[in-house]
């Protein structure tokens, strides 16, 4: 028995080791679109636009460790929930992989055109985002309901980044049609990191509800 | 032993008797609020946007009792795959409740201004994806794997109506920068429809796992 909560364990830490590994590809994938759209960097954008393939191996890597767990441990309270929780946090850094692409999808659209301004607010919101993703899963590793809190809290400065981007967008498109169609894409652009944001938070409920199991998961809904 | 059994699959079918309440809980909200902005109602719209609590209630009470079947009677192979897969649906379902109250808030802006056209795709969209998670779930409750296929083909009918929106939409706010405002909310409310048709294809492919056991999910993804 005791060999067996030794080997459970290994294996758990085995799975947080890959989520990790995970998240930060995803992580990476969010900076290097972005990067490509600030620099206007085609070969960048493309290279994020045909790289969803090692997240989607890992994504399903890690589901299957997950099922391998719980089928062969049959883990209870913490454990249990911890593994439940990675399933849901595999499934969250899969879309942030999805979410790359799509900003990939849209910086290539956006760079066709001339710029429609000096971008500021998309760069801090990827920054922000990205910063809160990792936080997050570290919170998720060390079982740090302090790190998962702050995770939450970041969320509203994302949201008003992403009004502030979309107020100012309109002026420009009012103002000068030629900018409309670019300028729709850098609004797209913003949604998909405040999705990003949204997953961040996601993972951090979870993280609460593993250590404190308690739900907050319905006093903290944002919408995008 | 047998009595075990008994219990358990008694215990299976008040799950998924749950999650079907929920997802037409969710399907009821969506077309609700689209339901809302085609007649302009602001009554019913402020209804969805204020509603939200019933699919939040169902939300914890399904997650506890997926976390009470694992916990008690430690499933194997498609029972144990069904459970996992019934986390990751109630997490799709609380989403579509989600965006049910995004679509609500983006078509209470809209109604603040003159139409900008009348509306054919964006209730089409609706109806497409309100289908696509019906047929989802009970493709789920019934391990239909030809039901849960035909849930994958539709979503490339959503993205190509999401695009004629788009197009169509770019051409009013191009010509009358009055409509820039308003259309920009349309475009936004067939985005959400979008991704109600992306988790109804997520929860299709959890069944295409749980009842062939193979992986399907990286064949199908689709950008939002």
């Amino acid at each position: 028995m005791e060999r067996a909560v030794r080997h459970f364990q290994e294996e758990l830490e085995g799975l947080q080791a890959r989520l990790l590994e995970m998240g930060g590809l995803a992580e990476e994938r969010v900076r290097a679109a972005v990067n490509g759209l600030v620099a206007r960097d085609t070969t960048l954008i493309d290279k994020v636009m045909r790289g969803d393939e090692p997240v989607n191996e890992l994504h399903i890597e890690i589901d299957n460790r997950c099922f391998t767990l719980l089928a062969l441990y049959q883990p209870m309270a913490t454990d249990l929930r911890s593994i439940v929780a990675a399933v849901k946090i595999n499934t969250d850094l899969e879309r942030v992989g999805d979410l790359a692409v799509n900003i990939a999808e849209a910086s290539q659209r956006y760079i066709s055109h001339a710029p429609v301004k000096a971008l500021v607010d998309i760069p801090r919101m990827a920054a922000l985002a990205q910063a809160m993703l990792h936080d997050a899963l570290d919170a998720f590793v060390s079982h740090d309901l302090a790190a998962a809190q702050s995770v939450l809290d970041r969320d509203d400065t994302l949201d008003t980044l992403k009004n502030q981007v979309f107020r100012e967008l309109l002026t420009y498109m009012i103002g000068e049609p030629r900018t409309i169609e670019p300028a729709l894409d850098l609004i797209l652009i913003s949604r998909h990191l405040e999705r990003v944001g949204d997953h961040a938070t996601n993972i951090a409920e979870d993280v609460i509800f593993i250590v404190a199991a308690r739900d907050v998961r319905h006093h903290a809904q944002d919408s995008s």
